[in-house]
């Protein structure tokens, strides 16, 4: 039997989107490694009555250990500890150990900044920091906030409720002691491992991908099978208990040999996993040029710890001065065929890899819009070309979404080409 | 009164992290924009009994509609359409004429593709898709999908439900065909409008903002005021009703005057639209040279629309060699000071500058991580310079985090250097 528990995000920064949760998800996958499943992530604002209700949703739906992030700071509106105390029936008490220690934080981390602090309002947000509901378990401070393990009252099946901090860096390494806490221990006992496998594959229609399990339906009654299309790759995910180890292995050859010509992560490696794998493996060396995804594929290239080892550079040579100059493309292909066409994407690579003196050089030019369209020439367009000692690869699509969109799939379809570039090519 | 609505995000893939939902978020803004408060963003996986939950828990909650989002695709695991017409206690029937419509966009697409389908399973998807509630209203597919209005059955006082599909690119253009559907519309009727505005700092402790506020707190009873501290910026946002504008102009006035110094958004413009508009509004052009950060600067820069105005292009020289051959760092630099060093990010803005011919040069050389730290410059140094013509402006700091957070907050210095060149430098 697997625990079950629920989320609970809270934040009005979260709930209308000026900050994208990161944490919901990084405590689900967390949860999953221990053998939990999540039923659901709620998002509520800062508010008394909706944390509250969010508590007692969950509470009715049987999970056995709900986590909080959010709303643990000095001000106002950072209500979760008080909200979780009343619903577990407790009182807050000042931790007169805990206060001493935050003080002792508060007071290092503002002198590493050079700032001096009002002592009133820093007193007064440190006492807030150091209260504590009865009974429950305060987790050391990684920043300035504690976090707490809250039991339910005696007698209640209420869930045990484990209250984390906002900032992923604080409620990451918070979670570590959260798990090793006797209440929690207690909670997740008699949990069973719930496995996770991802496959990806690019260029198959999801009707297609649909028909084929569809088919084969009846033999994969446990397993839970989710497909995702996004950026353009068909992603398959599934979660099963290890028992049905063979039926996923069943699976997996099935859609292997189904989509042989797509499938082309089988072992849940991303496409910049893979790239960077290819890269590293082979020890060749990249460089890139881009204008319309403006630094964004060297950025991608380069959030790969070890991306040094291949990645030698980027040019983003957004005005076409910089592609002439600095990118050696010839003025004259840019005034016969214009910045956007595969004569001048060719250039571009080609001038990359020159100027870096790597062994492969990717170009891209396009129009992400919102102006700047023309009727040759629309938004969405987008020329690519990778090109290597003897060989250049050229592609040439037209992209649908507002300017972000444009740019993000550009740079996926960027990735792809690097990736086909080590598969035969 | 305004009217409450509760959001649902369906999606496994969502859950457990691998995409990050847009939709909550923005449909909470629409929502707000049109007077409808926002209680609850709920995430459920690809599960009917959750979802059922999800919808339950709502429409306990007295919110006067519900949107939903993705679960409408091919694929077993898209239920929503299902789910939510039995919610409403209406059977499913196939909608003859939408199939038609569905099957026209089915074909048009795979042709634009180059796609060849396979006839049965491209028939069973499309039925699939055509599949409404009785009663129920259909909104026009912008992709395959089409979205629902689904009522209550008659008598109930169950919430209006609006089921979207779940790509941003379907789900945006979806709801405004929503909005002024009649069902909608007189869910919506009554409601007032609620003001949002931003307010942001750089450079001011939460804990003073805090104590500010706190002084004040009688003055801001009709306010609901939240804060939030985010990559660095500290961010106040105020919700309101009209009637309460005195009260808001009052607190924009206090915060202003309390942290003149560091209050550097008073009208809700983001650093990154500051930018935008002081280099636009100045004729300035600009150029980058990174290491660490690796075009994520100039990916930033980029991602306004007009960008092309003033950013000229970008280097990204990771290694060494290309810091000498392409940013113009003199070799001798390298060696006696190191890459990250006052003097190699100095030389690397002067060299952005010079090569693309801009007026103003940004350097970024640090130490991301995981590996590469020394005792002498650990992960998360960074040195970061702006130069232009008669000026240099140098900053070395030590960010806390991993690889991620240390580039995107440099990124985030970075914007507020150019910023404070443009006040008084």
């Amino acid at each position: 039997v697997s625990s079950r528990a629920g989320i609970v995000v809270t934040g009005t920064e979260v709930l209308t989107g000026r900050v994208s949760d990161r944490n919901g998800p990084w405590l689900a996958e967390q949860l999953r490694l221990l053998g939990v499943d999540v039923a659901q992530v709620i998002v509520v604002g800062d508010r008394r009555a909706d944390l509250a209700a969010a508590l007692s949703f969950l509470a009715r739906s049987n999970v056995d250990l709900v986590v909080t992030s959010g709303g643990l700071g000095p001000t106002a509106d950072d209500l979760t500890a008080e909200v979780v105390a009343e619903f577990q029936h407790r009182l807050m008490e000042v931790d007169e150990a805990l206060h001493v220690r935050i003080a002792g934080i508060v007071q290092r981390l503002s002198a590493g900044r050079g700032w001096t602090l009002d002592p009133e309002a820093t007193a007064h947000s440190n006492r807030k920091q150091a209260n504590v509901p009865a009974g429950a378990h305060a987790l050391e401070p990684v920043g300035t906030a504690p976090g707490l393990v809250v039991p339910p009252p005696p007698g209640s099946s209420s869930p045990l409720i484990v209250v984390l901090p906002g900032p992923p860096r604080e409620l990451q390494p918070m979670w570590l002691s959260a798990v090793s806490d006797p209440l929690v221990t207690d909670a997740l006992a008699g949990r069973e491992e719930i496995r996770q496998r991802t496959i990806r594959l690019w260029g198959t229609p999801e009707s297609e991908l649909a028909a084929v399990l569809r088919e084969n339906e009846s033999r994969f009654t446990e397993l839970e099978i989710t497909t995702c299309l996004r950026e353009g790759e068909l992603e398959i995910v599934t979660r099963y208990h290890p028992q049905a180890e063979n039926e996923y292995q069943d699976m997996h050859a099935t859609i292997g040999q189904a989509f042989a010509a797509t499938a082309f992560s089988l072992d849940g490696r991303t496409i910049d996993e893979i790239v960077a794998d290819a890269l590293t493996e082979s020890a060749s060396t990249i460089a890139t040029a881009e204008s319309c995804t403006g630094g964004l594929l060297a950025s991608r290239l380069s959030a790969q710890p070890g991306a040094s080892a291949y990645l030698l550079g980027g040019l983003v040579t957004y005005a076409n001065s910089a592609k002439i100059d600095l990118a050696e493309v010839p003025a004259e292909l840019i005034g016969q065929f214009g910045a956007v066409s595969e004569e001048v994407a060719t250039a571009m690579a080609d001038g990359a890899r020159n100027r870096f003196g790597a062994e492969i050089g990717i170009g891209i030019s396009g129009v992400a819009g919102p102006t700047g369209g023309t009727e040759a020439k629309p938004v969405g367009l987008v020329q690519l070309c990778l090109s290597r000692k003897g060989q250049t690869v050229a592609q040439r699509v037209q992209l649908p979404g507002d300017r972000i969109d444009v740019r993000t799939r550009a740079v996926m379809i960027a990735m792809h080409m690097i990736r086909q570039a080590f598969n035969g090519g």
